[in-house]
């Protein structure tokens, strides 16, 4: 399998978070794909290719033009203030609010843009997205050339970016736009499946209204986890998207036995919804000692699952999301691969 | 005048706010309200008197129950995760995203029931809000039974909160449940005058489709200043509302001059609507050495204002909104009192 990476990720780093009351050091860290690239090299997946350059068209398909726009805008909005640090919202167009006019401040459009304050910028943030989001379509486009399967070692990740809304370490959803790719590249029907340890609620709210896009996610049930406001099993879509939404919410302290049960569920769903390609928004923060996740996954269990993704045999594009055990992290999420490779 | 002052605020205290992407002291402080009550007494406005006890049932008719079922809970719920420091929100229920099913986690909880991260917890914080209730009801009691002026020196304030969310340092909207109690005693139509730098966008949202409670802001432009979503001049009610909400935002840099010429315009608004009674939002944020905002009134100013308002011979309530210059904020919003009593 061909792992798609670009170091420009890099230049997002030194990030902060707010938790608890006080503002941390991101959990989510260059060092993370560094990891899984050298473990990539180190099991010998195969080669580690460097991007290709692609325009947002793809990107506009899913997300609002508007937001589209202020990502790059952000950083040197905030640098023009003489900000440092890291840029970052703290108030929301929530409802009974105005949604349809964006302000012309900078802490007005993070937080007009965003539904949390874990998507932050510092000067590196755009270029590292913007490279992500070509790792993501890189791979995707291998796959419309007749790959099998690929890594696309996306770094930040993406699946809790929506349409118009950054947050949770995401800002363009590279799972939904490679998705989208693929959609207009000859396949009729394209599923995302997610089996991060949070709910992909950007993918959900981008495709919820679309029957041609499956979005089917694991996760820890959002009543008493992040994202907290989506992920319930009672959303399957609606309008032309009915029934092409499943969730599938896990308690706290879910191991592999109903972690397993749950994806046989899910796979069972794409194989009746008929898919030509499958993208898995991959995070192995599912890992029981992940410091922000409640799950009881092992190392050892990772290669199931990958196994299992593969035995629907779809062409099938991995695209990395959050994982925040460390050193653990290069093995946990080529362990999905390799078990992939071997299924 | 009477004012009407209740010590318990002071126990909210030692909070902390989201800034440039840090955490820094928050602006509002148990010492504002002290300066204040100090002021009152120099002077020599009134007597200064304690809070009656009043229940929740008047709030009740302007906050979601749920909402005002939470804001007791917060800080217990916090605490028994064995957090201290300050309970702030950090993710919202933004448009795409679920606002029907309050989560079970004190995270999701906090971020269910805010737009901001603006109002925090602390032990004393919910105690500080019921007092601050009663004395906002205390003030509205007194006018309903023949007063012609009052003034509850509330904190925390309120005029940020919405019927179903905190922020901005704001829990209970203390103008708009003054408002709805003289609603319910005899008056047909009452009036709130928000006369606070920032758009007062929680009494907005909740007497939006109201045609019997009057809504008339003036403040900085939301395009540009906080709370940047609510506060333009094109909201002007809906339903039987329609009408009934009078927003008149100005520009940064604002001076005495152009303030009056809108205090005029929405003095004049009020008297076509004809209020039995008034209650006036006061901020004195708009002095022009205050650290969060960018008016340029000065102290000689506010007894202009509070002349201007008492030429509308209503029985007035003014209750405490914002205002972070702390050492003048006394001589800034005893002078509107001033100025009202001898106009």
């Amino acid at each position: 399998m061909r792992t798609i990476y670009s170091p420009r990720h890099a230049g997002h780093a030194g990030n902060v978070e707010l938790n608890s009351g006080a503002i941390v050091p991101a959990f989510e860290l260059p060092r993370r794909a560094e990891i899984i690239r050298d473990r990539v090299r180190e099991v010998g997946l195969g080669p580690i290719e460097a991007p290709r350059e692609f325009d947002l068209s793809v990107a506009a398909r899913v997300h609002d033009r508007g937001y589209l726009d202020f990502l790059p805008r952000a950083w040197p909005m905030w640098a023009a203030e003489g900000r440092g640090g890291t840029a970052m919202p703290f108030v929301f167009p929530v409802p009974g609010l105005r949604r349809d006019r964006p302000p012309e401040d900078i802490d007005g459009l993070l937080g007009f843009y965003a539904f949390d304050a874990g998507a932050t910028f510092v000067e590196g943030t755009w270029d590292a997205v913007r490279a992500s989001h070509d790792v993501a379509l890189t791979g995707a486009a291998l796959l419309a050339e007749g790959e099998r399967a690929v890594f696309s070692l996306c770094r930040p990740p993406g699946h809790h970016a929506g349409s118009r809304f950054a947050g949770g370490y995401c800002f363009v959803n590279n799972a939904a736009v490679a998705a989208e790719y693929l959609r207009g590249r000859g396949h009729e029907r394209v599923t995302v499946l997610d089996i991060d340890y949070h709910h992909g609620n950007g993918t959900q709210e981008i495709f919820y209204a679309r029957g041609d896009v499956q979005v089917v996610n694991l996760h820890a049930d959002p009543v008493r986890e992040y994202p907290y406001f989506l992920g319930h099993a009672d959303e399957r879509g609606t309008g032309a998207g009915e029934g092409a939404n499943l969730n599938l919410p896990l308690p706290w302290g879910t191991g592999i036995e109903p972690f397993m049960a749950a994806l046989a569920t899910g796979l069972a769903a794409i194989a009746d919804f008929g898919p030509g390609a499958l993208v898995v928004s991959l995070g192995v923060d599912t890992y029981r000692e992940d410091p922000i996740s409640r799950f009881q996954l092992d190392t050892p269990d990772y290669p199931g699952i990958g196994a299992a993704v593969a035995a629907l045999g779809l062409p099938t594009l991995f695209v990395m999301e959050g994982g925040y055990a460390v050193e653990p992290i290069g093995a946990n999420a080529v362990g999905v691969l390799t078990g992939f490779e071997e299924g």
